[in-house]
């Protein structure tokens, strides 16, 4: 019955490595069963990376908000004001970018401590608008507050579909090839603050291909592909060796961001690079999911010009994440994220 | 040059009554001059209530956010988790009330201590998802991150148009009857937790009348009254004896909220009550402006039904806010807020 009171209960987890992850989890699950939207008005609803509304012409537009912390997405002085508000505008276009749609406006809502300075929140804004002006995504409004609290900046971007389809994180099939743009692992050790969201490759990508899934990388490799299992009702087989490992990762250890930078995590950390590439968060790339023809299509066009593109692995029906490693070993993997990982390690 | 590089350099204090007014308002200011938007895609930029955007078949929508900050805009346990959720919520649908179009849907960005049960996040659920369905607003994404700050609530609100002007803070001419909803003051003894937002009101004033300006009073009445002034170019003269002074402003203390509730200040505020009334923030009614014909118009058919709607005063040409007392006294006063004026006693 199209238009009747049918509901749309997807869930997303739109979290970013947050400190307490089963409990949001949890929460967010709970807020899943709780909010029927209408599929006709509302036809992606809390559940993807980005949640659709179809107004009252016709036109389908996303929304998508995302929130950073001090303390649990970035730290000072490691962060610059600048490196903030960079941050916080690029975590929020990176969810439109995994839509394969342009992000058009911003708002931004923000708390400030009472002690920061004047040139502190204009450095800040700052690293906003030299985001929004990069992405051409217009501040078109916002909220400021004071507290004595930590920073935090939430940013709720608008994105335009134009007739495009948005990409889900439900589309994968079974026989899919999966690929991942960039490369992955060690982002804490700086790129977390200086990334740049795949905004146009994701629209070049919808636009010119039959993509099925898509979603960004910020819980880490495993979790997020592991969204996109969960969603499509699918398994995954990745092969070890494909996995495109940063050169973070590989050195395993920070590149001082600036004389007053210091690395959040030991210097060296003990894990392996392909550890990092499937666990890390906030790498920001791309990951998705289209038929081997298509792939291939893909991988010779070069649609993303000197953008790396990995085909990392295939979707399966049978459910579960697997990895095969060199010289045949093959290991059932947890769709866990960094901080999930940490947690279970310390339990 | 229609389509052209102009700018609309409006500007909005979000802010509602936070600690640190006077930074806020100059960073506002600063942001201001440093965020050109075109005008055609973005008629109504940040300055307003909410923010418009003109998506690509032509439709025009408005974007608003608002942040809640535990500490400056609530307290606990004054403020159980539902209140904070259902203020959360009312607060950003408050200011598509002020520009008389309906909310169709909102984000919600969310950061909670680690230390909170879930029963306490289930319960501002609740409180969000109530004031939602009575407001008939889907909540349809969201992002949730724990910290060890205090809590911080941001909501973006979509509204749309279906071809409805939005109402302004820019269009009241002299001559201009000022009208205002409800009651006045002391909204800080309880009714800033479970306030309704003037939703439909607005809606109703936008879809029969000419309305030329309309504001929520979040920062309080000569505050916001003062926004309008300053975007319309004009001034105003209130009369002190009609203002609707709301009946916590008249007994001038608290009526406790529960067993564990505190009232936020003292049981004497040693104010008058229209001192209250002008200056108290967070009363989330309306104030507008329209032709004396047409306010008598409003007045006459009582479109609001059992709402009291009063007639405080006249938008004048010569700039500047003035009171008239009874016996003929006038005053000009400062179009500032409750925090405001505190941080001026104090200095």
């Amino acid at each position: 019955m199209p238009g009747g009171p049918e509901t749309n209960n997807r869930m997303k987890k739109h979290t970013k490595g947050t400190a307490h992850p089963k409990g949001e989890f949890a929460l967010i699950e709970w807020i899943r069963k709780n909010t029927p939207l209408k599929v006709r008005k509302f036809p992606i609803g809390i559940g993807d990376d980005a949640a659709a509304v179809r107004v009252v012409s016709g036109e389908l537009i996303v929304l998508t908000t995302d929130i950073i912390l001090e303390g649990t997405h970035f730290r000072l002085p490691e962060a610059t004001p600048y490196h903030i508000g960079w941050k916080a505008i690029c975590s929020a276009l990176s969810d439109v970018a995994a839509m394969g749609l342009r992000a058009t406006a911003a708002v931004v809502s923000l708390a400030l401590r009472e002690d920061l300075s004047m040139g502190f929140a204009k450095r800040l804004y700052r690293g906003m608008a030299k985001a929004s002006s990069e992405f051409d995504v217009a501040i078109i409004g916002g909220d400021i507050g004071s507290w004595d609290g930590p920073i935090a900046v939430a940013v709720t971007v608008l994105g335009e579909t134009g007739g495009l389809r948005p990409i889900r994180r439900s589309g994968a099939r079974p026989g899919d090839w999966l690929m991942v743009t960039g490369t992955l692992g060690g982002s804490s050790w700086g790129k977390h603050l200086r990334f740049r969201p795949r905004l146009n490759e994701g629209f070049i990508l919808n636009k010119t291909y039959r993509i099925h899934a898509m979603i960004d990388i910020s819980d880490g490799l495993l979790a997020d592909l592991g969204h996109i299992l969960a969603e499509s009702e699918v398994g995954a087989i990745l092969s070890a060796e494909r996995i495109p490992i940063s050169s973070a990762a590989r050195r395993g250890r920070a590149r001082p961001l600036g004389a007053s930078a210091a690395p959040r995590f030991s210097l060296k950390s003990g894990k392996s690079a392909l550890h990092h590439a499937l666990y890390d968060g906030e790498d920001f790339e791309l990951l998705f999911s289209a038929s081997p023809r298509e792939s291939q299509k893909i991988l010779t066009q070069k649609p993303l010009g000197r953008l790396r593109l990995s085909h990392i692995g295939e979707v399966c029906k049978k459910k579960g994440l697997f990895i095969l490693y060199p010289h045949g070993n093959k290991r059932r993997v947890e769709p866990v994220g960094y901080e999930h990982f940490r947690t279970k390690k310390s339990s």
